[in-house]
C-alpha cells in the first residue's frame, strides 16, 4: 500500500479528475464542452483546485508529459472503446512500470468487470497490477462495474457492495464505485472493502449541481474516501466547472 | 511433499479457517455477523484457537501482513467472483513465489472445477503450482469441485471420490472436497485420494451446530485429516464462533 | 513522438502512398492497371513526387529493400485477408525492431477495428506498438475503422470522430480515418483526434480526380494534416498517376 | 530417438503397465479391485514381473519417489477428467525437463486427440515434447486416439492407421493405439507407423484373460511391438494379475 | 532471400518432391502404393533424379536423418490431420531453428489457410517463419489454400492469385499454389506474386501422366517456377515414379 504518493499527510481523501472517457465514450462527451476535446482543460482545472490527480489514458498523458507539472496523474492501464455490445473485456493496454517511468504515474488504474465472461482475464491482469504497483511504490485503484447477463441492476446495494469487496480481495488500494442510491446501503458498501478505500464513480452530468454534490456528501457521511469525478466537472463551461470542483472539494475535505 | 510447514509433529490433521467467501461469495455472507467483513475475526479465533492456518487472497493477506505474525497463512492463489453463470474458470491470480515472499504463506491453495469447459487451463496451473509449491517448500492444496453439464449432483459419492483422486494425481498435498453424505462413502473418497490428505469443505451454515460437528466426527471417522471450514465459524456471533472453533479443533485432535 | 523522422521541417503535413491493398483486397485492385501489381510503381512515384512515405508490409518491403534508397518507406505492422467475414482480427505481423532494423522503416502502421469483438487485442497490441515506436525513435500511425454489429454506418460524422479519438488516447502521433461526409463533420474529427494528426483514408477510385482532389481540399481546411492515397494514385495509367500525384502534394502543400 | 533408455538390448519389444486411469476415468476403475486404488499394487506387479515400465501422472510418481527404484517410470506428460463431454483437450500437465529430472521419468507419454477441435494445441506441445525428449535422453510414447464429429468409429482400421501414422509424422517413438480388431488390418497400422514402434492400448477389461491376451498375440504376429495394459491387469485380484502379467510378457517376448 | 541454398546457379526453377500426405490425409494416400508409407521411396527418387528437395514433417526427417545426406531437405513446420471439419488452423509444430540445426533443413515450409477463422494465427506464426528463416539463412515456402464460407470455389483464379498474393504480402520466397485452370489465368496468378517465385501444387493423381505433365508445361509457359508434386509420384509404382519424375524436371528444367 503506497498511498503516501498520493496522499503525503495521511488524510484518507481523494478527489480524482477522471479524464478516461474519450476512449470509453468517445468524443460525443465532449460536445458539450468542445473545450473539454483536449486533456488541457483537466489539466488546468487540477492545477488550480488542488484535484489529488488527473486520470489519463497512455496517449494523453504522453501528448502533456510537459504540461502543469505539479498536477499528479493516474495512469489508467485498460481500456476499451464503448461501441461493442456484449461481455466486456478490458485489455492491459499500458504496463504499470511503463505508465511510473515514461508517464510519471503516482499511482495507477485499472476497470474490472465482475460477471463478464471474460472476468478471469481482468481479475489475473489486475492482480498482477496490484503486484507490480507495490513494487513500483504506487497505489492501484480499481474500477469496479459488474456486468454481464446475471447482473439486472449495477447499481443495487449488493452489487455494488461486491464491486468493492472484489477491489480488497484483490488487495487495490481504492475501489472506484458506482453510487448503491442511499447513504445507509453506501456504508455497507465501504465497510464491504474493509481496508480498501472507496471513492465515488461521479457518472453522467447531473444538470444542478447540487444534486451531484449531494451525492458526495452522503458518499463521506457513510465513510467514503472521497471521488472520481470527470463529466461532472469538464462537460460545464469552465466557470462552472471551477466553481462545482471547488465544492467538491470542500466537500471530500482532503 | 512439505506438510511440516503446516504440521510439524506430523500428526496429519489440519483445521483450516477459510476466508476467501468474500471474493467467491461476496459480501453477503457477512451479513448475518457483520464483524465477518473485516479479516480480523478470523485472525483474531485463529490466534485464540489454534488453527491450522487461515485461507486469505492476496488483497486480505497484504491489508493484514502484520497482524498475529503466530497465526500461519494459507494463500488462496486463484478465484473468481460468483456472479457469472456458465463453467466457471478460476484463473490463478497470485503467483506461488509472491505468496511465500511477500505473503508468509506456508501453504497454498487453488480451486479446480474438473468437468468445466476450462478444466484444462485450471489443471495445467495447478500442476504447476504444485511443483512451485516444491521448490518453495510449502504444501499445495486443491480445492475440488466436480462442475458443468455432465455433474447432476456433486455431492454424490463417486463424484466426491473422483474430486478426490484428481487431486492426487495431479499432486496436491491435501484435498478439500465436498461431504459426500456417508460415513461409507467418505471412506471410499479419502481411499480415492491415496497419499493426498483429505479435508472436509465446511460449506453452509448449520443452524445447530451439532450438524455440522458430527460431519466432522463421520470425517474424521472415515480417515479424513481434517477440515476446512469457514461459514460455519465466523457467520457466528464472535462467542459462538469462539465455542464451534473448540469443538472443531477438539473432534480434529490435531 | 518521433515525427521529424518523416518531417524534419516541422510543417506537420503529410501525404503517405499507401500499398499495403494487395494483403487487404487481393491482387484485384491491380486489375485495372497491372503495372501496380508491383511495388516498383509506387516506389518510382514515390521517388518523383516526394510522397512522405510508401507503405509496405514485410514482404514488398523485404523485396525491394535496395530499390530507391531516398524513399521513406512507413512498414505496416499487421494485416488481413480480405476473404473472411465476421468481425475482424488483423494480428500483428512484424514487430517494430524488424521493421526499422531490417526494413528501414521510418515509421509504422497498425489498423484498429474498434468494436470488432476482437478489439481488446488491437488495442492491446497498438498500445505496445507505440510505446517500441517510441524506443525505436519513429513516429506510429494508427488506420482506425470502427467495424462490428454496432456499427451501423462506419463514415457517419461520430463514428469517424470516435476512431479518431481512439488513436490519440492510445497514443498515436497519426491517425488514418475515413472522410466523414462534410468538411464541418471533419473539423469535428480533426478536433476529437487531439494532439495526434489525423489523414485522411483515401478510399476507392474515383473517376473524376477532381471528385478526390476536393475531398483533399476540404480536409485541409477541416485542420487535416494530410493523406494516405492508394488506389486513386496507383489505380491510374502510370501518366495519370503521376498527374494526381502533383495534384495531391499540391494541395497538402507539405 | 533414445529407445535405449527403456530398451536397453534394442529388442523393440515394450509391455507399458498403464496407471493414469485415476485421472483419466475416476476411482470407479479400482471399485472391483480396491487394493489398485493405490500405486503401490502396480509398482509391485513391475517389479515382480518385469514390465518395461509403469505409465504414472506427476501426483502418483511424486507420492512414491522411493518405492523400488529398479521399477521404470514412464510420466504421462498430459491428461484430463473423463467428466466433461464434447471435442477433448488434454493439456501438458508437466514438463519433460521435470518429469526426468525431479520424478525419475525414462520415458514420457502424452494423449494426441486428432480431429478434436482443439487437436492444434496437442500436435504443437507433443511436437515439442518429442525435441524436449531428444534433449533429455528419452523416448515420446503418443497415446492416439481419433476424436470428433467425423470420427465414427475409433477402432476402424483406417481410423487406427491414421492414429499410428501421426505419431510417425511428429516423431513419436512409439505410438500407442486401439486394436483395430483383425490382425490383417493390425499390420497396416504398424506399416502406417513407418520408423514409430506400435504398442496396443489394452483397454476394458475382458472377463476371460485369454481373450485379451489372443488379441496380444495377434498384434506381436502384425508387427507390433508391443501392448500398454491397465485394466487387464490390476483390475483383476493381485494373483490373476500376476498370472496374467506372466502371460503378458511371454507373448511380447522381450 | 535465400534461395541460393536450394537454387546454386540461381536458375529460378524449382521441383519439390512432396511427402506430408501422411500427416495432411493420412496412410490412405498410401494404399495404392504401399511401399509410399516409408520415406525411403521418396528419398530414393529424390536421390536418383534430382529433385530440388524432399518435404518432410519433423517425424520423417527425424527418423531418415543419416538416410541420403545428399538429398536436400524442405522442413515443414506447421500441419493438422485431415480428420475435423470447419474453418482449418494448421499451427507450427516445428520452429526453424530447430528444423535447420537438428533436421538439416535447407528450406522449410508453411500452410496458410486465408479466409479461415483461424487465418490470422497463421499469418502471424508464418511472418515470424519468414524472418526466423532470413536469420538462418534458408528460404521461406509457402503452401497457400483459400478456406472458409467465403471461398466458394478454391481453384477459380482470383483466388489462387489472391493466394500467391499473400504469399508475397508476408514475405514468402516460394509459393506453392493450385492450378487456376488455364494458362492465362495462371500467368495472373505469377504476375500477382510479383517477387515471389511460384510453384503448382501436385493434387491428386491423374490417372494418365500426361494429363499431369501438360499441366506442368502450362506453368512453366505462364512464368511459375516449378511444381511440388507428390501423389502424381509416388502414388505410382516405383518405375513408373521413376519415370513421371524425369519428365516433371525435364519440364521444369532446373
Amino acid at each position: 500500500m503506497h498511498l503516501e504518493r498520493i496522499d503525503p499527510e495521511g488524510r484518507g481523501r481523494f478527489a480524482f479528475l477522471a479524464y478516461d472517457q474519450g476512449l470509453e465514450h468517445g468524443p460525443e462527451d465532449f460536445r458539450g464542452n468542445p473545450e473539454a476535446v483536449s486533456p488541457r482543460l483537466v489539466l488546468d482545472l487540477a492545477h488550480a483546485h488542488g484535484y489529488t490527480a488527473v486520470v489519463l489514458q497512455q496517449g494523453p498523458a504522453l501528448a502533456t508529459r510537459d504540461l502543469h507539472p505539479d498536477v499528479l496523474r493516474l495512469i489508467k492501464l485498460n481500456g476499451k472503446a464503448g461501441i461493442a455490445k456484449g461481455d466486456p473485456y478490458s485489455p492491459l493496454l499500458c504496463p504499470v512500470e511503463y505508465a511510473v517511468k515514461a508517464l510519471r504515474a503516482v499511482a495507477v488504474g485499472y476497470t474490472l468487470y465482475p460477471g463478464s465472461e471474460h472476468e478471469g482475464r481482468m481479475f489475473a491482469e489486475f492482480a498482477e497490477v496490484v503486484r507490480q504497483a507495490q513494487a513500483f511504490g504506487v497505489p492501484a485503484v480499481a474500477w469496479v462495474y459488474p456486468r454481464g447477463k446475471a447482473v439486472q441492476n449495477d447499481t443495487a446495494p449488493e452489487v455494488v457492495a461486491y464491486a468493492a469487496r472484489i477491489a480488497y480481495e484483490l488487495g487495490a488500494d481504492i475501489a472506484k464505485v458506482k453510487w448503491s442510491g442511499t447513504l445507509d446501503s453506501f456504508r455497507w458498501v465501504c465497510e464491504s472493502a474493509a481496508d480498501t478505500k472507496v471513492v465515488l464513480s461521479g457518472g453522467v452530468l447531473t444538470e444542478d449541481p447540487r444534486e451531484f454534490l449531494d451525492v458526495v456528501d452522503k458518499v463521506m457521511k457513510a465513510g467514503g474516501a472521497g471521488v472520481a469525478v470527470g463529466r461532472n466537472v469538464w462537460q460545464r463551461p469552465r466557470a462552472a466547472a471551477a466553481a462545482i470542483s471547488k465544492e467538491i472539494i470542500t466537500r471530500v475535505r482532503m
